[in-house]
C-alpha cells in the first residue's frame, strides 16, 4: 500500500527515531563506497526565479531507495508561501514499489542537517564543552542548538545573529528548555567565549576570523552548500589541527573546504571525510587543545536514512 | 493543497481529456523549442535486477513542471506484482508547490503512448483505411487499437501476436466495439492487408520486413524505445516516402531511426520532427500511395502534457 504521510505525522515519529545513529550509520556507509549517488537533477525558472532539484539515491543491499525533490522560489513569502518546499519519495528497492510519500515541506531536509551538525560535534567537539555558539538564529540555528543536547551537557550558549528580529522568535523556541541563551553583538564574541560553534547562514563573507578562534576550539559550517556561500575564513582551516568533510567529492565544488582549498590555505589530502572517522568508533580529536573545523554541505545518504526511518517508524504507528 | 490522485481517480477523468489534442500539442510545443528536458536521472539494481527512471520538464511559461518515476523490476510478475511501476508529481512552476501526486502505477504512460500513436495516424494515415494491422497483443497493442478509434472509420482488424494466450484477453478487451478483429499467424498477414500498421513489442528482430510493404501503408512503431529494441526491418524506412520520429535527439540513440541509420540505410537529414508535421496543421502524405513510417520512442513533454490535464480535471471534478 502507498502510504502518504503529511507533516504532522512526520513530526510526531520523528522523536522516537535516533537521529544521531541513523545519521552516522548514513555517513560511514557513505564513505564506504556503499552509497549509490547519482548526479542531482534540476529545473531552473526564470520568471519568477526559481529552480527544483531531485535528490536520489540508495545504500547498496538496504530495503529502500529514496528520492527527495526540493525547490526554491524566492518570491514566494510575497505570496505568503515559504520559499523551500518539497517531498521525499520511499520506495522498495526489491520492486520498485512506492512505499511512502512524505510529504515533509523540506522539515526532514533540516531535520536531517541538524542531526549531521550532532554527529559532527559527537566525534569532534572537545571533552568539555564551555559554551555552545551558534552564528545565525534562523531555523537551522535553532535546530542545531536543539539537536546538540544529546552530545554534549553544556547549557551555556551564545548566539550571534545580524537579523534582530529573530531573537524573540529564537527564544520562544528555546523557552521550555534549561538552555541558557545569550544574544552577542559581534561574532568574535562567540569564537572568544564557544569551543564548540555551529555556523549556519547563508553568508557569502567568512563569519569568524582566524585571529579570534581559540585552541580547543571545534567549529562546525552548515551554511555553505554553494559554490558562492562561505561562513568561515579559510586561514582557519589552514590554523585547524584537523579539516573533516562530510563529502570529499563535494568539497571539491562547494562549502568551506572548496573555498580554503581555492585560497592556497589547504591541501586536499589534509581532509578527512566524516564516514572515515565515524567507523573508527572514537573521537577524532587527540586532545582539548587541538582546533577542529566539520564542514558539511549535505549528503543525499542524509536524506535516504531520515526517509527511511520516518516511513519505518509510520509502519510502527499503524 | 496537496492532491492525492490515485489510479481509480485518474480512469474516472481520463475520457473527459481530448487525449490527441493535449499530445499534438504537446509534441509541436516540443519541436518549436518550447519544452525543457533535462537528461533522464537513472538508478539501477542488481539483485533483484531492476531499474528506475526519472522524467522531468516542463513547457516554458506553463502553469506546472512534471516529474515521472518509472520503475522495472522484471522479477516481479513472480511476486505477483507488475514489472512497470510508477508515479507522477504535477508541480506549480511559479511557487514550486506541489500540486498533485499521481498515483498512476505507469498507467498514464500507456495512455500517453498509445495517444502519439492516435497523433501519429492523424498526421500519416492513409485517406482511406482499409484495415488496421496490430503487431504484439500486450497492453499497448489493446490501447493503440482503442486510440486509432477516433482517428479513423476503420473497424477492420488484424492482429499478430507472438503469445496465443493473450488472444481471449485481447477480445475480452475489444468485446464491446464494433471492431472485427481477427488474429493471424504471420505478421507478414498484416502487411499484406493493412495500410495502417502499429507494431507494439519489445521485438529486438525486425517483425515486418520490407518486400512485405504495400504502398499507401502507415507504419506507427512504439516498441523501440532502447537503443537494443528493433521491430522493423531498417530496409523499410529506406523505401518509405516519409520516415517521422518524436524527437529527433532521442532517435540518435534509440528506436527504428536510429537502427536504419546504423544500418546505413537513411540518413538523419531525411528524418522530420511530429510535432513539426503537426504545426504545420495538415496530412503530411501527399496521396494514398506513399509509405510513411514514424517512429515513437516517447518524448517527457506527453507525460507533461497528460499530468497536467488529469490534475485539471480532477480540480474540476471538485
Amino acid at each position: 500500500m502507498n502510504k502518504i504521510i503529511n507533516v504532522d505525522q512526520i513530526k510526531r515519529v520523528l522523536p522516537r527515531i535516533d537521529l544521531v545513529q541513523i545519521i552516522e550509520e548514513g555517513f560511514a556507509k557513505y564513505s564506504k563506497g556503499e552509497v549509490v549517488v547519482p548526479p542531482v537533477g534540476e529545473l531552473i525558472f526564470d520568471d519568477p526565479p526559481g529552480e527544483a532539484h531531485i535528490k536520489y539515491g540508495y545504500i547498496k543491499n538496504d530495503d529502500y531507495y529514496v528520492i527527495k525533490i526540493a525547490s526554491g522560489f524566492y518570491d514566494n513569502p510575497a505570496l505568503g508561501l515559504p520559499s523551500s518546499q518539497g517531498l521525499m519519495l520511499v520506495f522498495c528497492q526489491k520492486t520498485g514499489s512506492l512505499k511512502a510519500v512524505l510529504l515533509d515541506n523540506g522539515h526532514l531536509t533540516d531535520i536531517r542537517t541538524a542531526a549531521a551538525g550532532a554527529v559532527a560535534a559527537k566525534y569532534l567537539a572537545p571533552e568539555t564543552v564551555t559554551a555552545i555558539g551558534i552564528i545565525g538564529a534562523g531555523t537551522q540555528g535553532k535546530l542545531q542548538l536543539a539537536h546538540l543536547q544529546s552530545i554534549t551537557d553544556c547549557r551555556k550558549v551564545l548566539v550571534w545573529t545580524r537579523s534582530a528580529k529573530r531573537i524573540e522568535d529564537y527564544q520562544a523556541f528555546f523557552k521550555d528548555t534549561a538552555l541558557d541563551i545569550e544574544f552577542v553583538s559581534e561574532s568574535r564574541d562567540i569564537a572568544a567565549n564557544c569551543n564548540l560553534i555551529v555556523t549556519a547562514t547563508p553568508s557569502k563573507e567568512p563569519l569568524l576570523l582566524e585571529a579570534d578562534i581559540r585552541q580547543g576550539t571545534h567549529i562546525t559550517a552548515v551554511g555553505s552548500d554553494t559554490p558562492e556561500k562561505m561562513e568561515l575564513d579559510p586561514a582557519i582551516l589552514k590554523k585547524a589541527d584537523m579539516v573533516v568533510a562530510d563529502s570529499l567529492p563535494q568539497s571539491e565544488t562547494r562549502g568551506e573546504v572548496y573555498q580554503a582549498v581555492k585560497a592556497g590555505m589547504l591541501q586536499r589530502k589534509d581532509v578527512i571525510e566524516l564516514g572515515h572517522i565515524i567507523a573508527r568508533g572514537e573521537k577524532a580529536r587527540r586532545d582539548d587543545t587541538q582546533i577542529t573545523v566539520a564542514d558539511l554541505t549535505g549528503v543525499a545518504v542524509q536524506d535516504i536514512q531520515i526517509a527511511k526511518a520516518v516511513f519505518e517508524q509510520c509502519e510502527v504507528e499503524e
